[in-house]
């Protein structure tokens, strides 16, 4: 099993879309390798069809993108521990999906897209400049100089999660599925791209939370280049 | 059966948590009388220990919290239609209730404080200024006149309802159940305290789904005063 991630110049793994889907192979104990990709690598990708990453191949089978990724795995290996527990027709994890891709994600974005265009590959980065400067509605220095002021809607943008991680340790209960991984991404990512910090408070509880999933992230990392 | 509600100067009801509790009282077919009250009223209700409403009043059995309603109307009358349909642990609910709670409603309150004032009884003018003002960090007018400049973060904070409401008619599948009960209070509560539209987009699938619940809602008023 070979899961395509994108990487940094530096070989930095930040993509929060792979995370997702990392974690959805490990929760099964699914062992697998990692290819690195970059942006224009990505149509290189079996039959040419693939636009993003994460993409998995099993065997002959290529599936693109992390909940369908995370939807193959649970109806390919029901065998294996379920990444939505309680949760058949998957409309929380769906929900907590549609929340982080146009909400947390969005935010953080704002305050980040300068820090991901330095750790681009210099062939990259007009990619990236183009795709990301119309989805910002200005220039990525633009961006990198209004990031300040756009710290305080990206703290205020993880409230739902804290307040749900104020009552059990974790989105899906006493452990975590496919939700926690979902928003475990976003935050990684945030981590992975700049030095600041984004939650300052040692007491809130999304540190501890994090840690967790992130010592699982990490656990046995998988071989592969 | 009684739910005590909050009411405005003229007699509308715009509590988005009481909408929560009465959607979710005819969702189960319970019929019940309505109270309204003025904030003033609250400390009158049952054993004086209520602070805020919804609180419904079953025999000698007094509730008070939309979701505590919701999950003792659940756990009272389990013959009734289920509010959690496929969410045993009530976590997509709980999920939806923190991102409106958090996100949603405090977007948009940034629009409406100062409709809402409008709203209230000269006598209560008062409790609402010093609470709300507290809680927006200026004074009502000065909110007044933030209000455009806040619109688009209100606007934009629907986005997650909307992702889910394009792939399918309700949050929770082809019919509504309590998720959908939450979200629909927040804006059956914006269009009762003001006449601006805050989606103007006419293809926008949230239309629908409101108007769906929204025949719910109004179907077969309570009586009561």
């Amino acid at each position: 099993m070979l899961l395509f991630d994108l990487t940094t110049r530096h070989g930095a793994r930040p993509s929060p879309f792979c995370w997702r889907a990392k974690l959805a192979l490990k929760h099964k104990g699914l062992l697998h390798d990692e290819k690195a990709c970059h942006y224009s690598d990505i149509r290189s990708i079996g039959d040419g069809s693939f636009r993003t990453v994460p993409v998995m191949q099993d065997g002959g089978v290529f599936v693109g993108g992390s909940l369908n990724i995370a939807e193959y795995l649970e109806k390919t290996y029901p065998d294996t521990p379920t990444l939505f527990p309680d949760d058949p027709h998957h409309r929380y994890a769906k929900f907590v999906e549609a929340w982080v891709d146009t909400s947390l994600q969005p935010q953080i974005f704002h305050t980040l897209a300068y820090d991901i265009f330095l750790l681009m590959p210099d062939a990259e980065q007009p990619y990236f400049r183009k795709t990301r400067e119309a989805r910002l509605g200005m220039t990525l220095e633009e961006a990198r100089d209004l990031a300040p002021s756009k710290l305080p809607a990206a703290q205020a943008s993880f409230l739902p999660l804290r307040r749900r991680l104020q009552e059990q340790p974790f989105l899906c209960g006493d452990a975590p599925a496919y939700a926690d991984y979902i928003a475990y991404g976003a935050l990684k990512w945030q981590r992975l791209c700049c030095d600041r910090e984004l939650l300052s408070d040692a007491a809130d509880p999304i540190h501890a939370w994090f840690s967790h999933i992130d010592g699982l992230a990490t656990a046995h990392a998988p071989t592969g280049s």
